[in-house]
């Protein structure tokens, strides 16, 4: 049938869904939930229906389209509706809910669907629900990765080598890419890194890095960047790289479900498909961490090595202490400003991140030249000045906001958690100090946070102050307040 | 905040979805997919944001709100907006996922919040997926059970004896409700039958039923109908029992899943929902039905009576031959006719049709009585004609459309479907047939359908008419054909 297209501007977060009268909907036997092939000249999209009975909102003879289609077809023209079977892929991922293993072509037919919207966000979470409880084999993880890389744009670049690294996540603070990749850059490395933004931390390396410098870039703009710096900082999300895995983790968000395999998958799809060949995974473990032990930590390295070397990747894990933040700034403001003063080598600089930024540039090096000389010229580029040069480059190649500390303004409300007791710091507890930073308004609010004044093994005394708490608006830092003080004993140990 | 409503008359299909302009979401920081309470005077509904960025559509200081909110909440004057955490039943949701089980509580919870729609159609798939792949315990089943009866609505009737009957489905035709329903009411007894529509199948009961009498009442009317007549077949969708089932179904219905423990909980809950107290089941069994083999019906049937048993229901389960059609029509209004044929002892009956609803019937009524009689008293019913007028008093109370099989009009689209060999037919394909019946347009289409002239154990001459397909348009027709020609050695095996 031929159909007028109403653009309506509605998102539909990220499939395809075309809204029709339901008496075009009866009269074509087409129900809602089906899928329905639009053609428009050459273009065509696969989407799935929604119905309305309102006919100022979409008449019968037309079609309405969510902003998603709207992108993709710019059409006022009348288009060709049909309607379209279920996609066999439906098929696999009930043999994967069902406990056998998918071979490598049914995979990429479910990967090739999801990424043309030919799957509703209900289908996709089965297959996310069947791939957490049923796990993925190791041939299934590799088939993975490989199907996602395979589904998406690819970044080229003319290095033979290109370096990456990636830390799994869960520690607050932790900002290490904004100093690694300027490390790496200013000793003539190509490190092309896209990062991600926060989902649910007080910040990610995109939103950070936004402090100082455009992230939104297109996949030629970064190839520009790249080209011209060695490096880059960006978010991933506006690029296209491998995007069946932000399709999978939007669904498997409001569970929090994280399958190891799909994890492994998502983080290497995205590594191969900037062209890396070298990849530094840093894994932090212990207590408050994603990753419990280090038993669990090896296991998970040796996945990770393995799955790389199948799809053309040299890896190296190292094993971080994840119980504590890392450096002082939490929040994408403070954290912005952290990265500055350690790059300018300025006193107030978290000498704990500068040291773990020094050590995963250096093991990244030595992977790479199969020297062992990695921490040492890590060092000499940070103390040179040449790193915090490269970051000021690199800032202007992606468009500059920032490049000095002090242009960062903090807020003026906050609050001081001061201690009640004296005693050395043996414990401080990421998860809940993760947690008061996104009370306080972080990510969003870029200047929302908190600052420490005290890390572990430190002696605090009785009415020092522990951390300083910053908020955008006094009704969040009033929210902010107010869960501080209901877990007040639990945010410090000391001995 | 305060946000004017604006009723834009799309359907979400099921929860309550409203839709906010994206300032507005920035400005209080709510992103798609969390949830708001909406406050109007004493009622409030909780519903999952929808963003738009369009402002004519949605503005700022309004909200759109879906078909299934207006119906809610119809008011015009500004309603209070205010974000929600997340439900605690994810939590429940993720442990059942990971393995464990669930308390009584636990499952009240997500029952209980799916009915009040603060869980999205992702969520519900993972409840369905994590029940599906775990599986339900006996104790999870009762608990689903329960929570199923008391989070919706109760049909109140003023009887110690309350019958009921239940096909776990999957063979065309074997419409055997509407004739068990008059033969059950003329003796005296109650029986408050709700079924569904079709989803998968070729017509569900309350399609055919359709083609004689309305069957989308409201609880009142039914109340009325069977304290006058003590019977009715209507369509349970209209009634709000055990809604939270209907919400399960539908996510369960992309992967065709169907959990066994959600199933009994799903049967029985309706059942306990219309005050029912003996009820039987039919278990059809063997090639191309659902349950495959007799041992796998047996199973099944004692978790029916022993979840029956939990919730005071009396149950007998009878196995009955699944691998044919029963009845000579497919399809609403061929069905009804049957119906109606042997409602009249005409010469047309299906005599399988008839003595498998005697049988039915029969056991049912000694269920109920403890007595041996029931075939004899339900074969009484049958050929006085006590029936048949009992089931035109049920039509006229339920909004009469037809009585009588000669109003029923056929379609003049039609095509025979000839043997090319000679033999006893020892197989018929029911899955195969209620494709075909679908393909032509069965069940939205009421007079869409296959008439068999012929069934297993018979004897069929080359280029006699196994069965005519009857389509409501010609486009349709030749889908079928189509379906038919490509098929055509796999609809019958003769020896």
């Amino acid at each position: 049938m031929k159909l007028k297209p109403k653009h309506i501007q509605i998102s539909s977060g990220g499939p395809y869904v075309a809204i029709l009268n339901l008496k075009d909907c009866e009269d074509n036997d087409i129900h809602r939930g089906d899928r329905i092939q639009i053609y428009s000249k050459s273009k065509s999209v696969v989407a799935i229906v929604d119905t309305t009975m309102d006919d100022s909102f979409v008449a019968q003879g037309e079609i309405g389209f969510t902003y998603e289609i709207s992108k993709k077809l710019r059409v006022t023209n009348p288009v060709s509706v049909e309607p379209m079977g279920k996609p066999y892929s439906l098929k696999h991922i009930r043999k994967k809910l069902d406990g056998s293993k998918l071979t490598k072509k049914e995979i990429f037919e479910i990967i090739s669907d999801i990424v043309n919207n030919k799957l509703s966000e209900v289908e996709i979470a089965y297959f996310a629900a069947a791939g957490y409880v049923r796990k993925f084999s190791f041939e299934e993880t590799v088939a993975l990765t490989e199907a996602m890389v395979n589904t998406g744009s690819i970044l080229n670049l003319n290095s033979k080598i290109v370096l990456d690294k990636h830390c799994i996540g869960g520690v607050a603070g932790n900002r290490t890419t904004m100093l690694i990749v300027p490390i790496l850059a200013s000793l003539g490395f190509v490190v092309p890194k896209t990062s991600s933004r926060s989902i649910t931390s007080p910040a990610g390396t995109a939103d950070t890095m936004e402090v100082l410098a455009n992230v939104a870039l297109d996949l030629k703009t970064v190839k520009r960047v790249v080209e011209k710096t060695n490096g880059c900082i960006v978010w991933g999300g506006a690029l296209s790289l491998a995007p069946a895995d932000d399709a999978i983790i939007r669904v498997e968000h409001p569970l929090a479900i994280d399958a190891v395999g799909q994890m492994i998958a998502s983080v290497l799809a995205k590594k191969k498909s900037v062209s890396s060949t070298h990849v530094l995974i840093d894994v932090p473990y212990g207590r408050g961490s994603k990753v419990s032990d280090l038993r669990k930590a090896k296991k998970l390295a040796e996945l990770f090595v393995a799955v790389g070397k199948r799809i053309g990747l040299k890896i190296k894990v190292v094993f971080t202490a994840g119980k504590e933040p890392v450096g002082n700034g939490i929040g994408p403001a403070l954290e912005a400003r952290d990265v500055l003063y350690v790059l300018m080598n300025h006193e107030n600089q978290p000498l704990d991140l500068r040291e773990k930024a020094l050590m995963l540039a250096g093991n990244l090096i030595e992977l790479a030249t199969r020297k062992k000389n990695g921490y040492r010229l890590a060092k000499k580029a940070l103390d040179s000045g040449l790193a915090y040069r490269k970051m000021i480059e690199i800032i202007k190649a992606q468009g500059k906001k920032v490049t000095r500390p002090q242009e960062i303004t903090l807020s003026e409300d906050y609050f001081d958690a001061k201690v009640s007791n004296s005693g050395i710091i043996s414990y401080l507890n990421n998860r809940l100090i993760s947690e008061l930073a996104l009370t306080a308004g972080a990510p969003k609010d870029k200047r929302a946070g908190i600052y420490l004044f005290k890390h572990t093994k430190q002696t605090i005394k009785k009415g020092e102050t522990l951390f300083r708490v910053y908020a955008e608006n006094p009704k969040k830092l009033a929210f902010a307040k107010e869960f501080y003080e209901r877990n007040k004993k639990h945010f410090i140990e000391l001995k």
